[in-house]
């Protein structure tokens, strides 16, 4: 079931790094949603930041649909979808297939797959994966949108340059975020990052970062206790993107130095409704959502494909070895990861809702 | 499927902190393991540290095993244990129906649940259904522990009191954490975290905390890639425990501000066998285990239930309102969550165990 | 995952037959459904037969709800119920251990669980294990029934004696295979049953039995192509009784002798709906109900334990033995499977439904 | 879920009748099994029975992998398999839209999908699906043949055409079934069934038949109890193929007529192992293989595309109206059920293996 997340709305995944095609299926799609192949393209074509902050690899990235489509509508059945991948070189993976780059998943998938893993570009490990998110994620983003839920992520930090998000309003991100190279919302942040971003690659290093996302219009009671609480649906589906090692709700790690008085987030009624005067808990009380914007805050490691020189062994035989990573890198992650984030969160949120019986009422009544 | 967690190794809890019995049952422990009640009630109780630092409650939390044991040894079937609560009094509850408490889920419970929610003592919300999560955890480390492999937490955070935790050994926590009433390895600290708790008991507030669990001797290989990376499985059960906000995998959030060349683990060759440098990656690399020890860091909010009087809101009449909680409640969480997050790491890596193939060869081949 | 069935609406079982207590804990009934421990019992006496006809092991059978009702509500968690069993005497199975009894579990799970299986009435395999079921589907029966859904089951063969279930309609099964003390709706068939299980009885031996299960009210669209068809669903459920080996739709095996002009149900308009003529198909069509009358017919084996002597083998000494099994047992499992099938068949439609986003509206919307 | 099947080995299908693509993407596949697309190939063209027999539509059915292999392997990820549809005339079913056919899921797709379904040839309803099952089902058979299991098909009855598959052996299934254009084992059986086809098609009518399915080499103690007995699994499968209406295991409803004398399948030791005199249990007891050939029989109704004129109902209308159906279609649809049959079947065995923990040794130790 690696592959495969959700439990009423399920997308699967599939596809190596240097294979031929890679793509995604989207089973539980509720019938009537207008999807087309430009939209699915859209949210991909966000993950290609521009140059030269990122990879010189050129993924054409052109999604086809292959079923659950009809009069451009999902008919019921599985969204399948696909992208075929370009020739790539893989002459330095088969040179070093025995050598395992330090931060990749290369030793441990040769010994979990005893030596059958397709090691090119990281097989299956691949950030290229993520692409396959981004496809599935575009569907439940749209059905999302019809109870006008909107999902906005975007970089907080990149090294040591942090934006304080409690000063990036919401409009912000939806208008700075998407034109920032970098995915951040903050224009002088921005600019600050591209160039840290240039420094690290001209030094053959790379560098980790912070993405915040918001999940917006929730309604209150969306989610459930215990095993599957809005934390645990979301964080299991965020800690499948590669490099990222850190998720926190709300306030997250700074509520461990708080007081619960400075912590409760006070009720009160405003315009007839129930809020709260502060959000620490990040819009999630028991696993359900209360009303609040959903927030939460995703650590990404640096990129561990660096040009310098590395220490590492030979798993042949098993001694130590150096090994210089070939190809241009991504310096840092996390501006492609935004809009992944985004696609996990909206796949996230949109099983939880369907498992609570949500209907998506706007949802065309009539195909006829 | 809320209240059930794991795929082949599969825990289900059920209670509410007034009922009449909260238990849990394991489906899928292979047969053979030798399991009886006083093992589980040794774990149950590590969640009772000394007093005055804990709530003033009277749990007698004595379990009994319903089924799935036959002479001492678990039979193939789930084993099902109850513990019966003793009478509580509701009545502060009663009385306080409608006034939500701030930083519980009353609010959102009684949205989801249109109003039938069992709000007495925050029913299936409350920390005491961690107890039937540690019942299904005692099973668990058993069967990992016929491995080798051991599920080390302890408190490393208590406010401003902080552990590096780089300066304990998996001794210190073997040999302090369990005598320190807060759960801590360094004495010092933890005469330092009782005093803390004393203050803030006493100024009718709470404070927050971390843990800190480490897996040891967990062979290399262990887990997946994406959806079920171990990353994704550990956090989906952490993020279950009420009060947990933020989770951490190696250096977690300070990747976001490192380079590539800082936090790549160097591997090498150690007696014969892979090694790495470092531990930024927290053992686990394309989410499987890569032979260090798995390190996570979950950060846990104050306790909500504090004595001062709060703002919140009455849900009957839709207007602002005050509430003071009645009763002692545990000034911080975390050194009650400590055999917790044990348990649910240990369901976690026991599922993943059994599902990658693992047969625990040490379980007796023979019950005649 | 074995003792578990359901997706939303889970029932997890647990219990041996002679073990201490047995029990089922249902997770994902909505709240507010009205539900007592006497409704429970009810459906549990109705697996009761009256003498002679039943064993003479006196199960007392009497339910305690553990967990997940409140002022007789549903409160949204898991409703956890159980039945402490009474002191069964196990000498017989201690000193026949390794002579397996044919027709039942006894070498398979002996292989299985490399003998550590509590063998001392088949453990968990034993016939016992269907009263947590009809625990189960006591609730889901009920929640069904806020929509008007019944779920009739009723014995339409003993051996040679079989009833044309065309001939009764749904009136004669709510009457008159209650009151019969094999669950026949046809007074003569019921009679000559009886006889027939006497004689049987009297010979020690056993003999097989078939029952009709008619699911009525059922909306149009309920359920799922493909491998969530309903008929995948009922009869993952209906095979994990013990004692069924056969199940069929509709007009089921019988539609392998005809022509598609006589096997398809044409459609025609009635009362401004459209009904079809005939319903060969069970009420299902593409895996989805038709708004006809889901139909299915479910073949009993013969109870295995019999007083006769049997060939069997010595798992110990592996060599060829004889067995005679001691005490009484149902001459045939078909009567008191009737309340397990529909036990069963309920769990089964509520998943299903509640799986569409049905939110049973007569559930009150307010718990206050 | 609807379109997935399997736990730790699991089969995900798309595609519509016709649609663009039809495909299946199987998670879970160890790494390390030799499979192309070749083999895939071989069993798609199973399905594909000699003219005049079939359907005239020509079906390319040139499968490709699009993922999941390297180096003629399975590399341990997802394997994604796909065929393109051909052309289709979908004319008659923009014409006859609101004219649901009798005997398929027209009308109750129409209404659970308001009528957002690809309506053409059937959608997602459509047999065609089956391919996706037979390519998934291929990787499967291909795993358990390392471990000398084999699944073997046949058609037993066609109209009143029956064969006794008692007086059939194993070699009579793998070299007469196979050559035999209603995949039938007696050939004498053969040509009668044949020449019905014959007669039924000409009379513009076609007719339902049976297929039995062995499962050979299936070591003693595969399975579980309860809801995941070998029969809940298996017929959860098989009932999703469309047609299928009846599964049987062992005598199946021949039991409801028994004696339990007659029934039990009595012990004894055979060539030092545990053998059964008889086989009226079909390999399973308790759910759980006994090492006895595993046995089932499946009725499938007639197929409901027939050229007669039928009686059906306008939707838009809400009124009474005819319907004749063009194109040629099978006028029996077992003998292609046939590896499909299989196809489920060995998905279903081979997912129960993975979840018991089988490592299927033969699976080469190294990729290298």
């Amino acid at each position: 079931m690696s592959f495969s997340f959700g439990s009423i709305f399920r997308v699967t995944i599939f596809g190596e790094s240097h294979g031929k095609t890679i793509g995604a299926v989207v089973d539980g799609c509720p019938a009537g949603l207008q999807i087309c192949e430009d939209e699915i393209q859209a949210e991909l074509d966000r993950r290609r930041p521009g140059q030269p902050l990122s990879t010189s690899r050129r993924e054409q990235d052109s999604v086809r649909i292959m079923s659950g489509t009809f009069n451009g509508r999902s008919n019921g059945g599985p969204i399948a979808m696909a992208i075929d991948n370009t020739d790539a070189d893989s002459s330095w993976y088969d040179a070093n297939r025995f050598k395992p780059r330090p931060g990749h998943a290369d030793y441990t998938a040769y010994v979990k797959y005893r030596g059958f893993n397709d090691y090119r570009g990281g097989g299956f490990f691949s950030g290229r994966l993520t692409a396959c998110m981004v496809m599935g994620g575009a569907v439940a983003k749209k059905l999302l949108s019809l109870s006008g839920i909107k999902v906005l992520a975007h970089v907080v930090q990149i090294g040591d340059i942090q934006v304080d998000s409690r000063l990036i309003d919401d409009g912000q991100i939806e208008e700075n975020a998407v034109l920032s190279p970098v995915r951040c919302a903050d224009r002088g942040k921005s600019d600050q990052m591209v160039a840290e971003l240039k420094r690290v690659s001209g030094a053959n290093d790379s560098v980790g970062g912070a993405i915040e996302c918001r999940v917006l219009n929730l309604p209150v009671g969306v989610g459930a206790p215990i095993f599957d609480s809005l934390e645990s649906i979301i964080s299991h589906g965020i800690f499948s993107i590669p490099a990222v090692k850190a998720v926190e709700f709300g306030s997250g790690f700074k509520l461990s130095g708080m007081k619960g008085s400075e912590a409760n987030d006070a009720f009160y009624i405003k315009g007839g409704k129930v809020a709260a005067v502060t959000n620490n808990s990040g819009g999630i009380l028991g696993g359900i959502s209360d009303g609040m914007p959903l927030l939460f805050r995703v650590g990404v490691k640096p990129t561990p494909s660096i040009g310098a020189v590395q220490r590492t062994v030979d798993l042949r035989r098993m001694g130590n070895a150096e090994l210089q990573i070939e190809g241009r890198h991504d310096p840092c992650v996390a501006p492609r990861a935004v809009p992944v984030v985004e696609a996990i969160t909206s796949i996230s949120v949109a099983d939880v809702m369907l498992r609570s019986g949500c209907r998506f009422e706007r949802l065309a009544d009539n195909g006829e």
